[in-house]
């Protein structure tokens, strides 16, 4: 029988037992992490999808998956057989979760969900689709821990600092910062439960959450003193000493709920209700007010300082080397039959890891041949790896993490003969991502006024990509960073100077191919005119674009121009790091079109 | 002494006796028109600044006006010498008009306005303004009627049918349709108070508002019957009988008040709190359920069927043959020093007045020369009239009502030589026009994504324009219709096929020149892939644009293409309407780049 019904099954038994009608389990964690550690991939385990993002709910009848477009091929892969009924997140006609849920359920119907991992902001909307329908929530609960027999325990990672010289501001004055929000907004406590944003503000990493340098805990920062809930075996004395040094003491983890429920009367939290959980809310004694806003932290570690800029840089230069590299080993093997995805995707690792500070990868990489080059979050497994051979395209996703810096980077490659398709895909894709790194646009814009920059060769050939065209980069932790981001949702997060910045259209063709650009990118002051204050981006990640794909006749002059310019530049800053054999070697892929 | 520091004085004397410490004067009337009768034309009156759109606040020591991008220059010359000061609104560092109230006013201030003239929404914002400062609202009184001893009586001309043969849909028809969204937003009655969605449901047309065929009205919609409250002068039997047969009956303009105070307890009413006004809401009973939504005809009459869309195309027909012939004509007056602005104003408003149908303007005629073109919304006078010379620019923004269509188009002529900063200017516009025409764009696209490809080859060059990209165009109807439009304000209205909208970037440098080029455009289906479904625009508007100015090397083969494919529709649309002469000129107009 399969595994994943068995599971559903068993958990509908308890769900009976305990009298809820419905359960939802999403991909988050407590901290409302995209990437989360084993102890929270409990909807993987009950659902079989194993994407980073999803939401599972378990009636007593029924079973639905909700994903996004990144998601739509493997997610129907990864449930066959098992019952759930996948829901394209945002195609026309699907319903949302809280929609189908309020349509589904009988009145008076208890749904039921662990309140750690639900936000607050989700709760409230899931009420609200029962506006005209009695509903109980029960948030108290987690049972999916009884049936999850072997569900692994919480990762215990040592943390270790983030020096100063990379992050370019101490923590004393990062938390002065926070604490002169609280002031405007008169809160006398902000309490962070996003682990980027604990870990940007104290200048602390960890281990807990492979990829993600962060690690397990909860802030929060009172006007006096700031108060950190940690596992104590994380923090050697050297750390306690250096914390206690920048006015933060330390907790036990699980003494958070503890500390909130004793929060003095009349104290006021300023604290996020689209992050911190339903759990968090609810902890929090009548007395207290609740002052609602974005983390202060979550705008301001978006904004890159000078320090970070030039370490960025830095890190992305070493990326570049150890990108080429990989392309010239990959140009040299695959001829031969000698590379599969997996072991490309260990070369590319074993190069990264080659360059100074490298502490892992930013994101599990995604190397797709042929057709799983259109699964956009593909990851090769044992059984699904094969040899990339000339034909078609390989699509290599991938991304380090080092003391200065996180990147990210997409090339497509292709080694033999190619068709009139695959070259039109590569050029429109080529020139989306040209067109938007070569905007100028007035300060206040935001990524969604941009968006069709990068879409709009594309749109006109009649095709699309179901997700963001970019995201904004973490500086040694999250890949994923907000609250920056292109894409077509009309959300009012201005670009401004010092933001990193994804720029990556592609075209995903299922059972056919995928072909993707990526390239990070900072937005930079550009101009002050007459007419007002202008931005514009500069392309900071360094290493070639392949260019046999391309039907330079389609380009057009200034995108031409852009990629000969682009390409100048990826040699004089990595040639100096490369011998000559690999200088060569870069000179020829950055040869002008 | 100046005029209107008297007649400030004199208000703020009326002020002080009424206990009022703020007044707050719009330049809407009681239907949140935009162009209104001269009854409502107190802002005005009052400041001196007699541009569309702005609002002036008085206070016992200050006065500001605040209005938009569109109207600073304006706005800045006939506010001077009077003491008021000029807010330019959305201007960085510029405080909106609440906010302002909110730092200048003290505790327990009194605000006073005309309740009939802010809407709910703006009372709200108002109040929100004042969430950390007690404040009280005064909107009872009407102070300005008091000090305006000429204030002009409301206008009572004749209304008449818009034949179901042009509108598609009869009134019967059109009223079953809203009666459909009443009752799936459980509302027993809709109240309608802007007056082009009342001319729009009931087919009916007037004359009070100066080029906006609509009459002063109010319409309550009930699910068996509905009630028009309209001076009945402005009926004849046969209008009374045509509603009675529509199932609406009529009663006097003021009666809406005593009517809305006599809604049936429980009753419910669907009313639109960006629209209706504060006093609308003020007469609701308290046991009067107020639903609050956007009027479903905005939606409706947005999209038009195919009957509207044929008869625009004919309407846009017979504006194009106007324009020709003005073009022809300005060619042959211009070099001899034969036409001022205003001349210029009057021949087109006689060559639109020889076509079929033709009722008036559909505005007043912008016909701007050299600085005065640098002025969105410049209304030639006697005072400002000027010779048109060969030199610089001649810009003409105008439009036609009749039964078949409501026309907008802007042409920018030029007759002699042209310096590179005027033909880089005028190539700029045109492929900010050109892009933004040629876009094919994702079902579910707003103009806030849409709006970068008309300024971004404006940007590019740091220069910007302070107005939206283009608006909604009514049908036989206001020219400026929502809820569609272009801007980089993030607006969630998606464009729809059957849509009509304008595409009008320019350039404006102050003192110097204007250029703007507008059409009207069709949103129409394009395509449906595996990818989705796709839409993109019909320029329907059919006149030359001239040539003359444009840079042809810095236009993209794609610009250049559209451009001469579009002047071959113009011409094989015009010339069958033409005599030799005319068609002879046209075809010079419209030959190929």
């Amino acid at each position: 029988m399969n595994t994943i019904r068995e599971r559903v099954r068993q958990f509908r038994e308890l769900m009976q037992k305990k009298q809820v009608d419905a359960w939802i389990l999403p991909s988050n964690d407590a901290h409302n992490s995209e990437y989360v550690a084993d102890y929270w991939k409990g909807r993987a385990w009950l659902s079989g999808f194993t994407g980073s993002a999803g939401t599972l709910v378990v009636t007593r009848e029924e079973a639905g998956l909700w994903t996004d477009g990144r998601y739509f091929i493997q997610a129907e892969k990864e449930l066959e057989g098992s019952g759930i009924k996948l829901f394209r997140m945002f195609n026309p006609g699907v319903p949302s979760l809280n929609e189908w849920l309020a349509d589904t359920l009988s009145d008076n119907a208890v749904i039921g969900f662990d309140g750690k991992v639900i936000s607050q902001n989700q709760a409230k909307g899931l009420l609200d689709a029962f506006a005209d329908k009695p509903v109980t929530l029960s948030s108290d609960d987690d049972l999916l821990s009884a049936v999850w027999e072997e569900r692994p325990a919480l990762p215990v990672q040592a943390i270790f600092r983030h020096e100063d010289r990379y992050a370019g501001k101490s923590c004393q004055e990062k938390l002065s910062a926070l604490r002169s929000v609280m002031t405007e907004k008169n809160a006398g406590y902000h309490l962070l439960s996003t682990l980027d944003d604990i870990a940007w503000s104290l200048n602390l990493r960890g281990s807990d959450v492979s990829m993600n340098p962060v690690f397990i805990s909860y802030l929060l920062v009172g006007h006096e003193q700031a108060t950190v809930f940690v596992d104590s075996e994380k923090l050697d004395d050297q750390l306690v000493k250096y914390l206690a040094e920048s006015g933060v003491e330390t907790q036990p983890y699980e003494n958070v709920w503890a500390s909130l429920s004793q929060l003095p009367d009349d104290a006021s939290v300023l604290l996020d209700p689209a992050k911190a959980s339903r759990a968090i809310f609810d902890a929090l004694p009548d007395s207290v007010t609740a002052v609602e806003g974005k983390n202060p932290s979550t705008a301001m570690k978006a904004i890159k300082n000078e320090t970070e800029i030039e370490h960025f840089r830095q890190a992305l230069r070493k990326d570049g080397v150890a990108m080429v590299r990989f392309m010239k080993w990959l140009e040299s093997e695959v001829p031969g039959g000698n590379v599969t995805e997996l072991s490309a995707e260990a070369k590319l690792t074993q190069l990264r890891a080659e360059m100074e500070g490298y502490k892992e990868d930013s994101f599990r990489t995604i190397a797709g041949y042929r057709e799983h080059g259109a699964m956009m979050h593909y990851a090769a497994s044992d059984e699904s790896d094969v040899t990339v051979q000339p034909g078609s395209f390989f699509l290599v996703d991938s991304g380090g993490q080092y003391p200065d810096g996180t990147t990210d980077i997409t090339r497509t490659f292709s080694y033999g003969d190619l068709t009139e398709q695959e070259k039109k895909d590569y050029t429109l894709v080529l020139q989306g991502h040209v067109d938007l790194t070569t905007a100028v646009f007035k300060t206040g814009s935001c990524g969604c006024n941009l968006d069709i920059l990068a879409r709009g060769p594309l749109w006109k050939e009649g095709i699309d990509y179901g997700c963001g065209t970019g995201h904004g980069v973490g500086f040694f932790l999250n890949v994923h960073e907000g609250p920056q981001g292109f894409s077509q949702k009309l959300i009012n997060e201005p670009l401004k100077p010092g933001m990193i910045i994804t720029n990556e259209p592609g075209i995903y063709r299922e059972g056919i191919h995928g072909v993707r650009i990526e390239n990070i990118m900072l937005v930079k002051e550009h101009s002050e005119t007459e007419f007002g204050s202008f931005l514009s981006f500069e392309a900071i990640t360094l290493a070639p674009i392949c260019t046999r794909a391309i039907n330079v006749e389609e380009l057009s002059r200034s995108q031409r121009q852009w990629l000969n310019h682009y390409h100048q530049t990826v040699y004089e800053q990595l040639a100096p790091m490369m011998n000559e054999e690999e200088r060569a070697y870069l000179k020829l892929k950055t040869a002008a079109v």
